[in-house]
């Protein structure tokens, strides 16, 4: 299905093979949500590739998916490891995810070529579902490693049409019964380094190709749900209404004054489902999902609490009631300011920027030293068609990568895990 | 599949057997869009019900499905039509259209009971996509019959998931080229009564079970897309962002408070869609809906040429763009004076209300004379789930229909088209 890729091709030809799977016809860009069929085509690219260079692909019992090169025989702990994820929001770009995956790849053709003998192993990492653009919580094969989400609660996530997560992946040959913490494959990661395409201008701005991150804004996720009274639209007077799309639309004016009144926010809603939604018909329901960040953690919870407040008065003033779920909420994750600054003195001194996207390097931080680079996007956007990497750039990408991991597995190793 | 009705069985017996027919466990009460499996099943009952009264259906060039009782085999002209149909909003409830289907059978029972010897015959007919919530365009196939539609619009109208009417059609066993205007078909119309749910609370107020129709609004909709730029929800400054979501979220509260400064207006959005609709995705797009209803067109013209103008305004002001486009617009019905008076004095004098909801018999009647009856619901609400008709009403609703079927079956006929 893909084109064959030879191991020395570069990480735009690793991308070309894949650049038309999962095209979204009516979004524009891609749709690769979490066990659909263009991501789980992905994957199967991606174990073919894996299979190219003499490794094989292992899922773990959360869906994580590793290979390992470890020409020594080391012991499988205090690995370098590597990688991104493969699974996209709906409409989004060629780059996120797939660009880390394929820049890991490039990296280790890379590490062979210049002949280098690692003193540790190199683990290549694929996570599941790390947008949540299916199943609400994102980074969630990370979670679920690092115990940031339990189990139980994991496979009663639902997806729009109603699955379960425990459903889903069991039809993707996952056992329901393996998910959760896992401190064994936890102890193998000695070191986590995630290349991810840049998200923002940042590199655009100071006119470079690479940059590694300093730290990613805390992050959350908010379901409100507005219910009124489902009614006919041209036999109900305006006085008799209790519209919950009308006080839904006014939640959202209000978000954007609440985070333009707290400077450094990103508040965002971009998923607005009216029930049954349509033409013809008052909503009974809107089920809208919130998303906040914020350097500050407090000022995070205080944008929240005054919208949460905000909604009840505006679905009151309606007739109408709001109940408000929080999904996920991540801290600021200040990376390890060691690793990083070792990565930065490999690469020369490239730029240290953060970023208000979430990744599962920011999971895994709490429990490992854990460091990422970001590849430069000329358009600064993402989540969208419009995000973009130059051949030129994602070949620049894997060549820090493949730098920063020869230093990582041959060098000093990196301490030991926070907290 | 259904529970067997006797020929003798109630309205509110008939209505059991497809009681479980169609219902939506998410929205909840049904969702019977046309040509899906839900509908087939409700026409499959209908096709058997008229078979067990010893009539046969035949589907027209439009997919509407008529059957004839015709003792005197008087040529097919003149007749007396009456029925509804049997598609739903999503979500809807169990008696908008299925009722006036329902009755129309039960109402033959009845003049075959009484004996009633017909001057003419009576036809029964059920029309496809009456609400429009598949493809957009309510009273598809009554417009279709009267040419108020084009079959070249009809046929690359698309579903939500993209799909044209034409192949949907055509899966259903119609063929594409022949839908459109069908003079030989309306010639056969002398007169059309339909009998609906009410969907306001008319009959309620005024304790009565039964009413004859005296107007239908004016109404119309039109698809707003709002056009922004796509951006990932965390990268994304307030100040850098084109969100298509704010802007269209500004206009469905100027929707209201335009509305709201013009007395008597009805306007409604309960279709509003996000593209691509992500939690961490800045919207690139959304489409919404408006519907509009009013007694004086010219109002509804200023309402709508109003929001337009806010909608340019607030797209604006967000750096957005915003096309408009009218799906439908059909101008206040007044039913037929005279006929209406008829219906009346047949039915002893009950109460005449105008509607605000659309029905083919409001497009029906630009071209024969057309009367309509509504049949009290209890709870005012329609396009819901809590739409209701007691069992007790459905009958004399029925009895009702079978009076007026009586009074126009046999004495004069009821004069000549309008305009």
């Amino acid at each position: 299905m893909h084109e064959t890729t030879g191991t020395t091709g570069t990480t735009g030809k690793l991308l070309a093979a894949i650049a038309g799977t999962g095209r979204d016809a009516v979004r524009g860009g891609y749709s690769r949500p979490v066990f659909s069929t263009a991501e789980r085509e992905l994957l199967d690219w991606y174990v073919g590739e894996l299979g190219r260079r003499g490794l094989e692909a292992q899922t773990d019992r959360n869906g994580i998916v590793w290979a390992w090169w470890n020409p020594t025989g080391a012991p499988p702990a205090g690995a370098v490891v590597t990688g991104s994820h493969l699974d996209s929001v709906p409409g989004g770009g060629a780059f996120d995810g797939p660009l880390g995956v394929a820049s890991a790849l490039r990296a280790l053709d890379l590490l062979r070529e210049r002949g280098i003998q690692p003193a540790r192993p190199l683990g290549l990492a694929v996570f599941p579902e790390e947008e949540g653009s299916r199943f609400g919580v994102a980074c969630l094969g990370s979670r679920l490693l690092t115990g940031a989400i339990s189990a139980e609660r994991a496979l009663g996530l639902t997806d729009p049409e109603g699955n379960t997560f425990a459903d889903v992946a069991r039809a993707a040959g996952l056992d329901p019964a393996g998910f959760g913490r896992d401190d064994e494959t936890l102890a193998r990661i000695g070191t986590f380094v995630e290349l991810h395409v840049e998200q923002g201008r940042g590199l655009v701005d100071l006119d470079a190709p690479v940059a590694v991150a300093s730290s990613i804004l805390g992050h959350g996720r908010w379901r409100f749900s507005v219910h009124g009274q489902g009614n006919h639209a041209g036999t109900t007077l305006l006085a008799d209404r209790r519209d919950p799309l009308l006080a839904a639309s006014r939640l959202v004016v209000a978000v954007r004054e609440v985070a333009a009144a707290h400077p450094g926010t990103r508040a965002t809603v971009g998923r607005f489902q009216p029930v049954p939604g349509g033409t013809n018909v008052i909503a009974s329901r809107v089920d809208l999902w919130l998303d906040v960040r914020h350097p500050h953690d407090a000022v995070t919870a205080a944008v929240v609490a005054e919208i949460s407040r905000r909604a009840q008065e505006l679905a009151a003033d309606e007739g109408c009631t709001v109940q408000v779920r929080e999904e996920s909420l991540s801290p600021t994750v200040d990376f390890d300011p060691a690793l990083a600054r070792r990565l930065t003195t490999a690469l020369g001194g490239v730029p240290n920027l953060p970023t208000g996207a979430g990744h599962d390097a920011g999971v895994l931080a709490e429990r490992v030293p854990t460091a990422m680079l970001f590849t430069r996007n000329p358009t600064g956007v993402s989540h969208s068609p419009e995000e973009f990497c130059t051949d030129e750039d994602a070949e620049l990408g894997s060549v820090a990568l493949a730098d920063v991991l020869a230093d990582l597995l041959t060098g000093h190793s990196c301490g030991t895990p926070p907290g």
